[in-house]
This record gives C-alpha cells, sequence and structure tokens, in this order.
C-alpha cells in the first residue's frame, strides 16, 4: 500500500487532493504539521509520495515550498487542481443560533469575510488548521463552537453541515504538487513540466528564452519572476510550459541551454497537465 | 501635514517603510487592521497616502493586495524596499533565561525557525502582529513573555532587545507601495511602471509583448502570470517595467494596444524605482 505524506490532519484540502488524484487507490496517509515536515518525509523516510499546495487563485504562489523541492532534491511527479470551497460545521444538533464563537485557519476566515461580516454576535478564533479546528470540536464534543474547514473534515469527524459554499469567491482554486524523491521518479507519460532558470538582467533576454519557447509550439502556462536577493539584478524564473510532443520539448531543453544569459537550468519536474481545458 | 495609512500599529514594518519613504517629512499615522481597511482609508476618507506591503521576497506576493488596488481604483506613487531584521524585545530588565513565552506573527515565527528550535524550552504562541505583540507587553508590563517584531517597535514601545538579528534567512525583504487615490495623483518624474494585462493563451503571444518592450531598450523587473479563474486558458500579467527615457515608455504604451491578443491594459501607477542598483 502506498503511504502519502499532506501537510494537515486528515480532512484537511490537502487529504481532498489525495482523494481525488488517487482516487480508487489504496494508500495510508502520514499527517505533518508543517511544508518542511512533509518536504522532509518525502525525502528521507519510507513516504512514497508527498502532496504539497503550490499556489491558490487568489493568494498567490506559496515560494517557500518551491524552496523546499530544491533544497530537499524533490520531483513534482503530478499535479492537481482542487476548488476551494468552505463549510460552517458543528457538533451535531446545533443551528447557527447556538454558535458563538467560530474556529478556523487565518486564511480560511478571510476567504469567508462576507459570511462572517454578516454574523457580528459570533466571535472568531484564529486556529493553526482548518480541518484540526474540526476535529477539536469533534474530540472535546464542544458546543457552542463551530469550524470553517472543507466538506471531508465534515464527514471525517462526523460534524453537521450548518452552511455550505460560505466563501466569498467561488471561484477559488489550490494547484497541489505530487513530489517524489527524485531517486524513486519513474519517466511515465507527460506532457507539461516546471523549470526554473536564472538570468542575468539584461535587456531582451527573457523575451529571447521565451521566443524559443514559442517558435517550437510550447505553451506557457506560468511565469514568476523571484529577485536574487543577494545579487539585485539578477532574476530567478519559475515557468510552467505544455507541449503535444515530447520531441519538441526536447528540441527545447537542448537549444535554451545554449542561450548565454541564461544559467542554472533545473527541470523541476516532468508530468500530465492536470487542469482540464473547459 | 500629511495623514499616512499603514496595516498595523506604530512600530511594525509597515510603519518603518513609512519613516525610509518619509524621512524628514511630518506626518500623522493612522492604523489599520487590515488590507481591506487600508485601500478603504485611502480611497474614501481623508487619508492623503497609504503604505502597503506587496511582495516578500521569501514568502512572494501578496496578490490579494494588487486586487484592493485595482477594486478601489487606487494608483501606485512610489516604492520603498525594505530589509527584514527580526529581534527578540522583552519588558526591561530580563534576559532570555527568564523568557517562558514568545508572542509573534505566524510569518515572523517561521522566518526564525532556527532561533527558535534552538531555544525548545520556550512556548512559541502566534499573535495577530508583531508589533501588537510588543505594544501588548508594554501595556501590561508583562514579564516572561518576549515578542518577535523589529528594532523599531521595541523603540515604540520601550522594550528591551534580547536578541538582534533572528531571522534565519539574513537578506530578506518586503518591497511595499506607495499609494494614493488615484484623483490624487501626480506626475512627477518617474523610470518605473507597473502594468497589469490579459492576454489570450495562445502560443508566442507573451513573447510578442516582451519583445516589443525590450526592443525600445525597456527592462522588466517582475512578471508574474495569474491565471483568470473562470477562464482557464486567459491569463493577467503584472509586470514592472523600468525605463531611462520617458519617450521610449510612451512609445511602448501605444504600441502596445495594437497588439491583438492583449486586452485590458491598466497602468497600476508610474513612479520613480525604489531599488538601488547594487
Amino acid at each position: 500500500m502506498k503511504k502519502i505524506a499532506i501537510q494537515g490532519v486528515k480532512g484537511c484540502f490537502h487529504h481532498a487532493a489525495v482523494s481525488k488524484y488517487f482516487e480508487g487507490c489504496n494508500y495510508k496517509l502520514m499527517e505533518c504539521s508543517s511544508f518542511r515536515e512533509l518536504a522532509i518525509a518525502v525525502a528521507k523516510s519510507n513516504v512514497d509520495i508527498g502532496v504539497m499546495a503550490i499556489e491558490n487563485s487568489i493568494a498567490g504562489t506559496i515560494l517557500t515550498n518551491y524552496s523546499l523541492l530544491s533544497e530537499y532534491n524533490l520531483k513534482i511527479v503530478g499535479e492537481v487542481y482542487m476548488p476551494i470551497q468552505h463549510y460552517l460545521m458543528a457538533y451535531p444538533g446545533q443551528n447557527i443560533e447556538d454558535i458563538k464563537e467560530i474556529y478556523s485557519h487565518p486564511m480560511a476566515i478571510l476567504q469567508c469575510e462576507l459570511f462572517i461580516d454578516a454574523h457580528p454576535y459570533i466571535k472568531i478564533s484564529e486556529y493553526s488548521d482548518t480541518a484540526a479546528a474540526a476535529k477539536y470540536i469533534s474530540v472535546c464534543k464542544k458546543k457552542g463552537l463551530a469550524a470553517i474547514a472543507s466538506e471531508n473534515a465534515a464527514q471525517e469527524y462526523g460534524l453537521e453541515i450548518i452552511f455550505k459554499n460560505i466563501q466569498t469567491i467561488t471561484n477559488n482554486f489550490t494547484r497541489f504538487f505530487i513530489i517524489k524523491n527524485c531517486y524513486k521518479q519513474k519517466n511515465d507519460y507527460f506532457n507539461k513540466a516546471s523549470l526554473i532558470f536564472k538570468i542575468l538582467h539584461t535587456t531582451g533576454s527573457l523575451s529571447q528564452i521565451l521566443s524559443l519557447i514559442s517558435s517550437l509550439g510550447i505553451n506557457m502556462t506560468k511565469i514568476q519572476s523571484i529577485p536574487i536577493i543577494q545579487r539585485p539584478w539578477e532574476y530567478s524564473f519559475y515557468v510552467d510550459i505544455i507541449f503535444n510532443n515530447i520531441r519538441d520539448y526536447e528540441k527545447m531543453k537542448k537549444r535554451i541551454q545554449k542561450i548565454p544569459c541564461l544559467h542554472q537550468l533545473s527541470i523541476m519536474g516532468e508530468y500530465k497537465n492536470g487542469r482540464i481545458r473547459s
């Protein structure tokens, strides 16, 4: 049975991402209390796979997670996109009038701003994790207290859902990477790759690289520049590309190395595109 | 006297950014408890200027703050880069052996991971804000409790610094925007601009735009793609550019509008580059 490490406890959004990506598979979950613990588990223990949030359409990219992948030499072997839907849940047999306080993660609280504003008499308290808040209510059989968490969390901890979809922005999603210790990576079918490279900041150097990519019919789905702290005029770029033909991608990898301003190109992973074209 | 709105209380990093950017000026600070409150203050009250964190070299861009600028029709009129240095501070007359608990913001706690690991007997508790933690200790004259906050906070609240520069990564900086209600904006000298535009995701469309920019000798200092949630194959881009000659920039603005795949170009601000070339 596969052993899969996640950040958070059962019922959290990472767990939901695992359920979607590994639907129909048997696996054992390992709960990690931080992203670093997750990276270490995948790099150094007997965990087969890790699932790690990398960006949210509202909050942006978790840059520190890219750093963890580099630091622990982990490879991206897949991706999954999850809509973020928040539910208000409590110990069974209560309704909204019974709720005096809500526990949740600060990000979830922010994402449910309008719902919270509409219930000004309820005290809001920050909690380390959405699902952990649900677990606390369940284990302690707390009444008068509700959690904002995923539908999964309500099922996992036997709580009753009082309100569905209380997030302010309804089309919010989080992208998760499926990660492996690079020594365990196998090259299956892939049509997407995540690259990181540095370029010296001369006018037109990035444009030269993107021209090469587009001349081969390769599409870019993400680009993000990161200033290099100690060298203010050099930049790192995180770039995701998708392609129909692996040969075009192989050509790109050869030709891109010859561009003089580019250095330290690293392939963070080659995997199957997880986003469905609507 | 200028009225300047910040996110956080006196002594926070926003306050330090104000002190640096408006050195030698007289101003009155308005403390806001959230970024939204700050945006509303600048847009709708008698506040002249707002100072708003936009990105950190480790944690990345605060995308939601770009959204607030658009939502409240605010313009960027300047920028300032601040090194993030954390200090451990407590009520005077104590040393590290007296400290049983530390209060700070979760981000600051993360940034001081190694220091915290080296003091495992001290309990760590999350607090809404670094400077607010320092204020709490000062107001309540709490002993045995320390805060992780800026040097500014120690001065502001009369606390004693126990340890300096306890952050794990020493070259961490945060970039702050100086923002105004757009009706109050004046066009002074500028050599930098922040743009947002959308492009239809066809191969090479971004490369076409960047080629135009570089052909005019204009340098890009930031690029970040944001998927548009309801249209998965369209992207927004945040792009910062710097230029020596305003005429090149004016040419670019005219020519870029004629690129068919680009739409909804908006100039978020034109301002003086705040980053010194080392």
